[in-house]
């Protein structure tokens, strides 16, 4: 008889390390798989809308790129990145108002591996992290691998609460934890859609500094505000006590894996050994096209059309919510990044009802997977990046037959049993 | 006054994880600064020599690629890396005995980071690790990132020895010690030059098993040995007991970054999670420029010629070690891969010659970056993967001008004063 393959044993399971233990696949993966078929209305990705580069530009440019230079461009590079793409980041973080200097900045496969590396040469087990309530389901998974102690930090409409946060420190200390990180996304959050006002940010600054806490600003969405404004960002405002993270994923595309750190300049030179131990270097083809794309392409311009794109699609949801919403049902109002959060009535499980939206042919984030604690369960994300406004309608359409066949079921029998338990525990390229 | 910024105190100094303090900046990395002016020939790095490659075919089939497929390759993929890729893998490591499922295959950023996940999800500090003498540098960096306790294992002329791996596997038990992995480089090994015998690997297999122990088999050079015969690999006869690391690196381009893990069912979803940890996924774009490469460009051929380049490189290396190396010297003689291992005669301290060296215009790796412990002094590492086979002469001859002299020195006064110490500590791009 031929060994069963799916159901093989693990010879290795006595041998991992006490960090793999807390890695575990989602039991929501597998309903994703099912939720990727076509019929399916997606609003769970967090997949940039990468078809509106302009393909043929990008292509011939490549092409010459290596033509030209090909023996640099497919050659191992410096592990801190290429000066040229450094130099060039320190222009396209301006519009924040970062005055940043190249040899602060350390290219990175996508900016979280830059979280990864941050991470990696700060936190030791049990060390506290602090995160917005909800945080990036990418940046929890990564506090998880590193054994820290996630603790989350009430959010209001201007974004991560200052009075929470010194509080949650306090607390901490109480306790005789070390506290790390304030890990925070003040424009367009993922998943909340909510933005930092500048006053906000301010009192945030003030609580790290005066705490003495590194702030991790965690920027992937900055250039995306459906207002053509760029927020000024809480780095330009102190050197010392901010990494910055920052991504062409969104504002040039995703699948070549290009991100970086802005850090003191101490931490970046940790940084560079942590990466040039996680992997040598990053890519110098992949660099190369994005600094020739920044020197060549109106690469400006490909935002703003970024922008109206993502706006239409905000739009697109936004009224299709207020259509299709049951009475109850509140939704954060992003004005710009890929996402909106939203809140169901009382005794509605987010979670246990995904399946049945799957069957109903829409696809969400359910709220669990965006916070450490099995906080959640009421939420749920719904991005509007990817599918077209018509699409979205549709989507949207869909979920709210669903949480009308929900709302009777929960009027005739209370809150939903808890089907599916825990969240997210890595982030799977779909929840982005 | 303007602070002066090349002495800025690190303000984060008592902030850093445990891990964090083994990461350390190598005294030679300046050293190196230097020995890339194009003046001196380096002997030091690891680069193939990626100008072999047809660069016309390359850049268009990358244009084509993006022009027809645009819209994924610049997209999010999947973490485990693409399914016709690791298809492909599966035929890429046929030659090496090994039949692969492509379910069991791990697409990383380089074999690096390969590595590096292997060691995040296997081993907890002070873990033992078992390494070969001398070992791959950037490895030692990453059980070292991992607060790995690195043990060293004695090797002879057919690779690692099986009676010490045993005796080092006792001794370490008898400490109360977790044995986790034994590191291997049976092929063309980074950095001694050796190849372990078919019986060897047998008998290392056999330690393996009857300790039940993990293998950890790293093959970036297996297709490249010099008479076309590809080593059968460790892997090709155990599944469960073994994880093989395969890299394009040297046999298509290092700036690509595209390496991989096989692993057993059970590790490899493992190894899944943390990879999505650390990067979400692999650049679909580097992806695809490697599948189409395989499925379109003759690239056994291109194999064949790279072999051809440096068994002629291997060779003006050999030979002028003949020539030029003083009495006493001692070296190993590779039949594949990019690495010769020269052992000097006694009271000689590579480490300590090595700005000599560069003086003299040539540029090593001194021994000592191979150890975890401060062994290897005396040897030195040199490459002939890069240069022109009249550069390499070169620089041998060079190398034994400085030798001549410090043979002088070392009759005079005795063994050379240390006067550099540490060994590289991370792996800088020209290391691997």
């Amino acid at each position: 008889m031929p060994e069963p393959t799916g159901s093989r044993l693990d010879h290795w399971v006595d041998s991992y390390a006490s960090r793999a233990t807390a890695m575990r696949a989602s039991e929501i993966r597998s309903l994703f798989a099912v939720a990727s078929r076509p019929e399916v209305v997606s609003l769970a990705g967090g997949m940039p809308f990468v078809q509106a580069l302009p393909m043929e530009a990008v292509a011939d440019m490549t092409r010459d790129l290596i033509l030209e230079r090909g023996a640099v461009a497919l050659q191992y590079g410096s592990g801190q990145g290429d000066v040229e793409l450094r130099e060039l980041i320190c222009d396209v973080m301006a519009p924040t108002g970062i005055k940043g200097h190249p040899d602060d900045v350390v290219v990175t496969a996508g900016s979280q591996m830059a979280l990864d590396l941050v991470v990696r040469i700060f936190c030791d087990p049990g060390d506290v992290v602090l995160v917005e309530s909800p945080s990036y389901v990418g940046a929890l998974g990564v506090f998880r691998a590193y054994e820290c102690d996630i603790r989350h930090v009430a959010m209001d409409e201007d974004g991560l609460n200052a009075v929470a946060l010194q509080e949650a420190i306090d607390h901490a200390r109480a306790e005789g934890k070390r506290v790390k990180l304030i890990y925070t996304i003040p424009n367009y959050h993922n998943p909340a859609g909510l933005t930092q006002s500048s006053q906000r940010r301010r009192d945030v600054l003030e609580v790290a500094k005066r705490n003495d806490v590194l702030i991790l600003e965690d920027d992937p969405y900055g250039l995306l505000g459906f207002d053509g404004e760029v927020p000024r960002a809480i780095r330009a405002d102190e050197g010392e006590g901010v990494i910055y993270l920052g991504s062409f994923s969104k504002t040039i595309a995703s699948g070549i894996r290009v991100g970086w750190a802005l850090a003191p300049h101490g931490v970046r030179e940790k940084l560079v050994l942590a990466s040039e131990s996680a992997m040598l270097c990053p890519s110098n083809l992949t660099q190369m096209i994005v600094t020739r794309y920044l020197n060549t392409q109106p690469w400006l311009d490909q935002i703003k059309a970024y922008r109206e794109v993502y706006r239409d699609r905000r739009d697109a949801l936004l009224e299709s919510m207020d259509e299709y919403m049951p009475p109850g049902t509140t939704w954060t109002r992003p004005t710009g990044g890929f996402y909106s959060w939203v809140t169901l009535p009382d005794g509605f499980d987010a979670t246990a009802m995904l399946p049945r939206a799957v069957a109903a042919l829409v696809a969400y984030v359910p709220g669990t997977g965006f916070y450490a604690n099995g906080d959640g369960r009421q939420s749920l994300r719904l991005s509007y990046c990817y599918p077209e406004p018509d699409r979205i309608r549709e989507g949207v359409r869909r979920l709210g037959t669903v949480l009308a066949a929900e709302s009777e079921m929960v009027n005739l029998f209370g809150a939903t049993p808890r089907g599916v338990t825990g969240a997210a525990d890595a982030p799977a390229p779909d929840l982005t």
